[in-house]
């Protein structure tokens, strides 16, 4: 039994900091580090992949929409040409890092609304696709089970990583439940990292009407934007080395 | 007799054309395409590097100051280790479309005002050789003979390119006139044509007060934002190929 | 028989020119000035401001969705009470020009993909009339004759000016043929002018289809931004003038 | 006796929080509100307007470079008329937010970089100089005593108001020692507070050496940034409410 835990670090910029990386990069496996576009200066780019590299948490390319003061979580009618040079522009620059630490860019994980648009915006996927493709065939692509994104990478040959998510309530159908709906977040330490422990050892998860559906991921994404999701995702490690579960990298 | 004729290209972004890069690419044997923080977008910078390719021009990064508004014109007094930072970011960002055109980036060379900085800030100066440095120590770096940017790039085992100015007005020191100064800057394409010949042939170039002065310089600098300045490029390679100085790459 | 003449101005940017701002500002009676979130810094708003100030051209704050790179002429989703902000900060940002330049900002027409969108889109175009209501409830806006947008701020008390487009084609429904669609730019000066005279005079136009339709419309919009364009906008107002049509902004 | 407290506020952006506006406004008299160049998107500065004007807290536009990435931090050697420009444009979208909120932009303080730059150089000084007379020349500026900006703003007849520090130690000559010193910034509340009534209600301040030395301010600048900042804010308004000091706007 094994599992990877992903988180989205590298998310201050400038002046303004978010989240405690140092903290996070403690806990997870893979760090999805933001490229500049929605958030990451090139300084936090660098540090998040040095700290990433000295504690042997794999760098990944959390690539955005060109949108700062969104923070790439407004939907961006961008045609997919632009869109591929955008992501290719995204994990060449996180590469300098990359490699300046001693790793390099070992997987490509949309953020935000580039995240969310492709679970079903055939275009955009197609365009995140491509550039991953053109870029390095080789790169493992991490998101939704069952979403466009990882549909289309999959007939592309690339490699696809599904993904389970640590807090969010679950469908009988194995979907999200949405943000906009009530108990669509959990914020129970216990209940998430048994749940998670269920995930990695079961692949299954209880859905908001009790039912039990199958979850197909090898990699789990926990918070760090908060201090309370720094707790939560400590509860998640915790509960799964203590279940045996074995922490790692896909990539 | 060989010298390499280099050219800032990709310098459009968005809606907004700057420069007639197709024209200019059969004139050059360089092409300093910038990388996103002064001009050029992602999807400029892909077809400024697909068609380098196409033509065997070589590709290098023209990094500059993070100043989209200014053009890279105005000293911004970046932090050191700051700088060293969007330096290679912008280098990792070219690189992914060099890569995808079949090539890589070959060389650095600084653009506008920071280009003019590092000719004797030093502390900027190195910060530029240490983003280089770590990136790939193999990389050629083009600038001003007698620079900081130079002299420190050399101290640090970078391979240094000096370039000369195929349209500017030398001091008898050998250094340019300011712009400031009137005739800094030539016009008449038969008379530049004929300084860069003797450039190439004789190192050598006759100064606003008549004297002769050395110019070593392994490439000569053009412009092409211009249809004059496209003339004055053509004439140049013209009169080069004429007096049988082979033109390439010093990559 | 009175018309007003709208065009898209200042939206220049940084080293970037684009159009010939001045030769339109002889033409047209009412300046759309960029603000700077789609196109236009600071001092390209400053000096059309001014220059349209001259020549006793109505300034209009041309208001966008925040894209440099875009130009505005892409979707982005943004929430309603954020576009509104987005929308108050730029007519703000223009009207210290105006004032500088002795006049004031005097109507508000929206740019590209936000001016698409808000024909249908009725959340942000209730953003876009909850913006300019509450910045001034006296400012007329100038939109598409049957758009959301116009409904909306019709509603909300605002003055509306509904506009025609100089070299668009129109389908039988009196709608503008989509660009996609073969023929739904006109490019013969003549032809174009002999169209605007008949809006100006008759309120009508042919339809793709040969049939009369009603164009119900205070402004009309021209284009400067090649040199074509300019001389098509000529054109118009020169038959304008010749057919007795008065050319006056609507503000 | 009385004094006017002034700090920094509305320098969020977008997912980022800085400082705690709400806390703060509680405590000043008035409000440097960003201007979204250095910081401060349109809805952050809609909201601090809007909290300034119901708590009777008086708005300035804290104007800066246009540097989101180094937030203002860092000299840009502007032209002054185009900075003169980016003064205008930042004091114009502000001033749309504090009109929506029923107030006004009351007076101008340059931020950061500008702040300091402009204590010394003329050219830019007199650019920001030439912004606020252009924009209104009853608004009063607000800076460092003996500054090239309050000196030029006097000349130009715009009414200057000095500023101290709160928090800062003061050579024998009466300027602040430089932050690269040690002892260049106080942090114990008692301290500070005492020293703030006595710049209050004695005019004077003891400088590094213990000597006493002259403080001309007519306003005391506290930070909020961070919780303990907004602690020693509060020990300062206390301390002088306590002292008989009525606080107040200058404006």
């Amino acid at each position: 039994m094994r599992v990877d835990l992903n988180s989205d670090l590298g998310e201050s910029y400038g002046r303004w900091t978010l989240g405690d990386d140092d903290a996070v990069l403690e806990l997870v496996t893979s760090a999805n580090v933001a490229c500049g576009f929605h958030a990451g200066d090139p300084t936090v780019l660098r540090r998040t992949c040095e700290r990433a590299a000295e504690r042997g948490v794999v760098v990944g390319a959390q690539v955005g929409y060109h949108d700062l003061a969104g923070f790439g979580r407004r939907f961006v009618d961008v045609a997919p040409d632009e869109l591929t040079n955008d992501v290719l522009y995204q994990i060449g620059a996180l590469e300098a890092f990359a490699r300046v630490a001693g790793t390099r860019v070992a997987y490509v994980k949309p953020h935000g609304a580039l995240y969310n648009t492709i679970v079903h915006h055939e275009a955009q996927a197609a365009a995140v696709v491509e550039a991953v493709r053109r870029y390095d065939p080789s790169l493992p692509v991490l998101g939704l089970p069952g979403s466009q994104w990882l549909r289309l990478a999959g007939e592309a040959g690339l490699r696809t990583v599904g993904e389970a998510f640590a807090d969010r309530a679950y469908t009988p159908e194995g979907t999200l439940v949405s943000r906009r709906e009530p108990g669509a977040v959990l914020h129970d330490a216990d209940e998430i990292a048994g749940r998670c422990v269920r995930m990695a050892t079961q692949r299954e998860v209880v859905a908001v009407d009790g039912s039990v559906v199958a979850v197909d991921a090898q990699s789990i994404c926990v918070h760090g934007d908060t201090p309370g999701a720094v707790a939560i995702a400590r509860s998640v490690r915790e509960a799964l080395t203590g279940a045996g579960v074995e922490l790692g990298s896909f990539a």
